[in-house]
């Protein structure tokens, strides 16, 4: 924003311009009858329909009239709080004690998509006690049923080749399919476990020999080919990790395999594990062995192509099944580089890719059941004087298993951004945008708590949404990370330098020069995959753990407050730094006349993602094009170029007349047309690169960013990127021109 | 809006506000230099890819960043021109002559899709010339290729059917497949004529017996079903109507019809037919024997389902074939009233419905072939003070033929209503809001231009769009009509009374009270479709005919310049009408501080749209549920009538202010933050009956609004009532909640 300027005195001048609630009282009337008349309506539907949404309290109709009696007199209002005030607040109210109690809490019942009516009614309970008025809860009927397994089944078998009776089958290993946590959560004295699986895992039952595929990239299963080992009719073991787990059943069912088993490997747990001399969960800080990691198990977008069985497994439970390939089919050292890195040498496994022997099969079987469920969805509004912009801060509810690190760490951490916004509330405080808060159901399953919320009414989503910033690993380790649209750059780095690090090593040292590297990853993670999609500005940011963090046993049964407690955050420090950037951040860009974002830094990521681009063009064979198509990414080079500098100078200009209302009170009203022609060309930046895909499923793409998860980033310029590694020319010619134009 | 005023004041009032140019010539240098950039990336482009968009022109950074250079010194400028000086030249500058050269030239060259390029500069030329300084010709490949027919053939044979080869034919009659006309387009000499065909038509070849199936529709299906006659592997006859084109080739398919000829019959010509005593054209007013109605051919959202052929002829071409059906089956009057009304009796048509007696067959060949084409839209910009509310005018160029009524009527008329406006420019004018000009290709193979525009930067135009306001025939007779967002409501009738109308019968009468009932239809028609599934607010109007005007030659080679030189607009009056409409309405709606819409008259509309339903409902027996769900308009009806009272306090609030900024210059500066949030709340009102369905092929749909063509009105809440209709009371309680959460 301003650079090089001391960001205390900043953020202090931007957040001069608090506002009181003056005519509160003649405000609140109309808004009351009309919630009346909805409420009313809903009672009337509910009367006919049992799982009626409250939708109807959202009406984005009584959003539109809700201030239809406002005062003509309307106009820019006293400075009740400066910036020092609310930011004191927000550094000193979010409390470790408070971030436990509602992380138990979260944490004491099983709360999948379907399961969280109790928490949500809690969660709306205490936010009004947090002091927001408008909170409404939401049920969105999901549109595909899910599906929850019923009977599961691995075993290793010996079976008779000559007779193929199931009668002659030996059991040499069944799986437990158990992660045998022990851990009881002291709000309900229960222990929280889940079956293991995919979300939309299909049925299946098949009895195959087995190999093991690495992470069954493409590139594996292509190595597989020219060591000459047939995959085809086998069931195959792959290591979590490098691909999405949807990818690899694509990949898997187009090889012919017939079903997949995933485990997670300790490759990927850094120096911290058993083989490296720490101990395991929960004595150590090493991965629990019987740990599972729980995935969507089916592409988003194209839900009904995959029917091949898949069970995720632990690493024990997968030890006996690489152990019984041992000296079978190539070891990793006859298939290159990247069949190297699994740690389980020290439990005797070899990697050999088998197939298992003749004789030596696996029994799978998956079998789900589906049923119809509702997403119910919690939002509170704090309305901000100018309505119709509106910064969202959402957290998804419903975990896999308990959700104490992912995603309950950050329900905790939003409960206590509300209470510390609330504080100021209660003393008058009334943002300059709306601020709104949302607790997410179903994110697990796929996404669908925020997409059919954001999806019911996206016209006017776009229309309003200034950013959705989102916190859901709020600690799990000790490095700081953000998944950001660039244009929250600068406004993150300073929120960030702003809140002291948890581990700090010195007296004052902040998040941002402890803990993060200030470099913003690609936009993406969590329920940002559809404000994303549809070009609203979002960021996802928390603490994950570095190389020599304890292991975080992400989606698993052991994901609980004991962790927490022992390992992940036992100071709930890391809790609190993340309510307090979260909140910092949410205020600045709620209250700031001027919205404190960069396009500056936009024109530089693009910049930067065009580097990464020729960079793997170089990496190619020569020639870029095909007897139809020849490609170029010179235009888009230019465009960016060309960018630059406008970007640059539009923000300085921003900067300058920031400067100005610093130093003017009469300024704001003066130059209010060019501040909300700013502030327009800011909150739709990143809607440019958006447009209706028209492909099936429908509904907005975007041309930069691709769909990120929490552990995967997609390239930048995704079609353009898998143009050029299919070498697909007229593909990738019509990509550069649709961002280009963009 | 104020009610009960004098419009003349009202207008004057409102229009006060008019702006200047000041400090044009610092803001245009960057403008310059950052097309010169965009053009030079085209040229980049162009290099390597001949069928390039010049989209690159309108690039949305671009117009992000056109203003960067703005001065602080942003205030609201002074008023030099008054609404009545405004409102003066909009009402004398249209002129015939000028809008009959425009029609000449845009009907003098074939210009459907893909044809239309020379016809697009042009069109750039002449805005360029009317004032217009910021004008690009976009290109949009469209997606599916455009098929035209290179053979067809209607031949009714004897066929012995001992001796099935073709060898044994006689033919009986051969379609010319010809409409004769003999106009020759003064400017270019040339006859335009075109095949006879429906867009995206499948190829085929089918020799089979033949019926006469009256419009096609179920019931008609239905009856022939209950009168034991098979349809099925027949081909059917259709008279043109009632059902859309589509709609009639799914019907057919289902019941396994083979092939399709669809014809006009006489019957909704009115009063004005031969069997009435009047002379056809070119000699007389009633229907050219030899004209033909091309349609779209297939669903626009079900595009590869229709695999039967189908070909579109006149009614001189059918009455061969329905009177060798003369005597055989049954005869309108045996099956019941629905079938009566065809006006061929007199050609000697008993309209039996066959099947054509044994060895009396049809020959029906369609060959299609088809090739990728770019859709060439011309997009003129003429920037307004607040830059991101824009009012957007459009009209197809592309015709089936001619098109001098459809729709070069109304391509001449934006031409004059530019032109209109660019005299106010050139005297200095600056409007309040921006005002952008689109003259759209492809309209009439799956409205290809308008769409890909729109969804290419979907998220921005939602942001930004006030109203499309649209006319295509803008002089076909003498009977006003508009389907209009309800919002438009007063609007529209205030400026109709404004305008004199052509044909009037007393001094100073008005369209309004001469032409129209003041009755608003269902939005949609033309290129409205995805404006209004996109939530836009929009207007589409013009003059057709009414049931004792000279028939409309409609997508027929006779709808020439001729035709409207004799019967449609020999005074090319409504011509002048129809540009004073349609420019006093953007004037309006650019220029008035508080955007002169009505959402009381979107209640009222809503209050009637349920009547219309229970209506519906009543017809149908008594038991409104299913074993699993039970289906109430009242909630629907409650919301209603609880929107009323508010949306009437919302608009009289709107008035008061306005009124206030009547008598008060200084208001505007004090109450510019609730002037904007009045006016974004009637900008995106239409936008809240709108969420993105999911389905194949995506994009975004209105609860409200159907796809609503130029003759063929959908009915409102179009789920709603098909779930009706199909007595789905699962669906129909869906959409019932669909829309009350709307």
């Amino acid at each position: 924003m301003l650079e090089g300027k001391d960001p205390e005195m900043k953020t202090r001048s931007v957040m001069k311009s608090l506002l009181p609630n003056n005519a509160g009282a003649t405000r609140k009337r109309p808004q009351k009858q009309w919630t009346a008349a909805i409420l009313l309506i809903g009672a009337l539907l509910l009367f006919g329909y049992t799982t009626l949404p409250d939708a109807a309290l959202t009406s984005s109709l009584r959003n539109h009239f809700g201030h239809w009696q406002k005062t003509l007199g309307f106009s820019e209002p006293q400075q009740h709080f400066t910036s020092k005030d609310l930011q004191q607040i927000i550094l000193t109210v979010p409390d470790s004690k408070k971030a436990r109690e509602w992380n138990l809490y979260y944490t004491s019942e099983p709360h999948y998509l379907g399961q969280g009516e109790q928490q949500a009614v809690w969660t709306q309970q205490k936010w009004r006690e947090f002091g927001v008025k408008n909170i409404s809860i939401e049920y969105f009927p999901v549109p595909i049923p899910v599906p929850t397994p019923i009977y599961q089944r691995i075993a290793l078998l010996r079976r008779d080749t000559d007779n193929k009776k199931d009668t002659s089958d030996t059991e040499l290993y069944v799986a437990l399919l158990r992660e045998n946590s022990q851990y009881v959560n002291p709000v309900s004295s229960k222990i929280i476990s889940t079956p293991q699986y995919a979300a939309y895992a299909p049925s299946g039952n098949v009895t195959a020999q087995y190999m093991y595929v690495n992470f069954g990239r493409d590139c594996d299963y292509d190595d597989l080919q020219r060591a000459s080992i047939g995959v085809e009719g086998k069931i195959a073991i792959r290591k979590q990790g490098v691909i999405s787990g949807s990818t690899a059943l694509m990949v898997a069912q187009k090889r012919g395999v017939v079903g997949v088993i995933w485990y997670p490997d300790p490759q990927f747990d850094g120096e911290v594990t058993e083989s490296h001399g720490y101990v395991p969960y929960p004595e150590g800080p090493a991965r629990a062995p019987d740990s599972v990691l729980r995935r969507a198990g089916v592409k988003l977008d194209s839900l009904y192509q995959i029917t091949l069985p898949v069970i995720p497994i632990s690493f024990s439970e997968a030890v006996p099944l690489l152990q019984a390939l041992n000296d079978y089919g190539p070891k990793p050292s006859d298939l290159g580089e990247g069949w190297g890195g699994g740690q389980l040498e020290y439990r005797g496994v070899q990697y050999n890719t088998g197939p298992s022997p003749d004789g030596v099969v696996i029994n799978l079987v998956n079998h789900m059941e589906s049923k119809n469920v509702s997403a119910i969805d919690v939002i509170g509004t704090i309305k901000g004087t100018i309505e119709n912009e509106v910064v969202i801060l959402g957290n998804h509810r419903d975990a896999w298993v308990v959700g104490a690190g992912d995603p309950n760490s950050g329900s905790a951490v939003l409960n206590e951004v509300i209470r510390s916004l609330g504080v100021v509330v209660k003393r008058g405080w009334k943002p300059r945008r709306t601020l709104m808060f949302a607790s997410w159901d179903g994110h697990e399953s796929r996404v669908w708590g925020s997409q059919l919320w954001l999806h019911a009414n996206l016209p006017l989503h776009l229309n309003t949404t200034v950013a959705y910033l989102e916190v859901i690993t709020a600690a799990t380790g000790s490095e700081f990370y953000t998944k950001a649209s660039p244009l929250l750059q600068d406004v993150i780095r300073d929120t960030t330098a702003q809140v002291l690090s948890p581990n700090r090593t010195q007296p004052g040292q902040s998040v941002r020069h402890n803990n993060w590297d200030g470099h913003l990853e690609s936009e993406g993670g969590g329920d940002c995959i559809y404000f994303v999609m549809d070009g609203i500005t979002s960021m996802n940011a928390g603490f994950r753990p570095g190389p020599t963090d304890p292991v975080f046993h992400w989606h698993s049964d052991f994901d609980t407050v004991e962790w927490m407690d022992k390992f992940g955050d036992p100071t709930w420090g890391y809790h609190v730094a993340s309510a307090q950037i979260w909140a910092l951040t949410a205020a600045r860009l709620a209250d700031q006349p001027i919205l404190p974002f960069n396009v500056s830094a936009f024109a530089d990521a693009l910049g930067h993602y065009l580097r990464v681009l020729k960079d793997k063009l170089n990496e190619l064979p020569a020639e870029l094009s095909s007897p139809l198509c020849s490609f170029d990414l010179e235009p888009l080079g230019y465009a960016i170029t060309q960018l630059q500098p406008v970007a640059w100078r539009f923000d300085a200009h921003a900067a300058a007349l920031t400067e100005l209302l610093e130093s003017d009170n009469t300024a704001y009203q003066k130059h209010s047309h060019i501040i909300q022609e700013i502030n327009f060309k800011y909150r739709t930046f990143d809607q440019n690169f958006v447009h209706l895909n028209g492909e099936p499923g429908g509904g907005l793409k975007n041309v930069v960013f691709g769909r990120s998860t929490y552990r995967l980033n997609m390239p930048a310029f995704p079609d353009l990127t898998y143009a050029i590694e299919k070498k697909d020319w007229c593909e990738a010619e019509v990509s550069t021109r649709r961002i280009c134009t963009s």
